[in-house]
């Protein structure tokens, strides 16, 4: 129990609805936060951190619709543009991390969301899985999907689901 | 995050299966140590530990259907002996956190265990709740009830379920 590799935590993390990239969704946050302060505490030298932020392609690709495409080049710079807001979103948390000195691995993947996340549960194998979910009533949840729910279900680890407080719940509760 | 109040992780458990009193389940005791190794680490006096053992009266009185009752004692002996066999097997848990220094709590109740478990969580609001499970296919589970499932729909804090591993799930994964 005293010594051994540090506990790795997988944080799954995304962009805010309402505020865009940079920005985190008050749902990531929570998770986050709720990580920090019930389970890592001050023993930041016992646990690994590794985010994971899933881009979705439709989702990211959209603002392109009025994009003029003349060159190759044109593709690559709305690649690397895509590659810079993920980068953006994953500073946040290093950076918070770095400044209370957990150790921790960020990275983004493209593609559903809850198919990634869970494929890299796989792959990465952490002790645990943290997911933010907005605590949407059925009928709300069966029009944004619910990757928390998937998760549960299908990650190949323990998984943990922190709901938004309702002070933090925005007047419209899909948004995040 | 340094200071503030202990953590507290609400912990489920029951009695095995295939042993009986007072020996715990495989799964609470995979959950229990799961907790403690991932969780809790070297760092005791950030977490208080919950045990919540919740009694089934049908299943703990099945014993007495070849019982005469003569007085009403016999019936207070019956209640008596329930109750030191749940104490028995909170005993087990209590002993470890002793033994490694973890602050704990543990307690029984009667009824049926998820909505007990849930309406303990109500009351005493842990930060997390940590409940076992068997890891059965659809089919089993039919039969079983999924005490796991229904606590993470319907608890009100952070749920995780520990699954067994394929090592220690006996030859009838019913059993536990």
């Amino acid at each position: 129990m005293e010594g051994g590799e540090a506990t790795r935590v997988m944080v799954a993390v995304n962009e805010s609805t309402i505020k865009g990239y940079p920005h985190a969704s008050i749902s990531s946050k929570g998770a986050f936060e709720w990580t920090l302060n019930k389970i890592v505490r001050n023993n930041t030298a016992g646990f690994k951190l590794l985010f994971i932020h899933v881009q979705v392609p439709d989702e990211d690709g959209f603002e392109d619709m009025d994009s003029i495409f003349a060159s190759p080049d044109d593709f690559k710079g709305m690649k690397n543009r895509d590659k810079i807001r993920g980068l953006h979103l994953l500073e946040y948390f290093v950076n918070r991390c770095h400044e209370i000195g957990v150790p921790c691995e960020a990275w983004t993947k493209k593609g559903d969301p809850k198919e990634v996340i869970c494929h890299e549960v796989k792959r990465v194998q952490p002790d645990l899985l943290v997911v933010g979910c907005r605590g949407l009533g059925p009928f709300q949840r069966v029009f944004v999907g619910t990757v928390s729910e998937f998760c549960v279900k299908h990650a190949e680890c323990p998984v943990v689901t922190i709901k938004r407080s309702a002070a933090e719940t925005p007047q419209d509760p899909i948004d995040d």
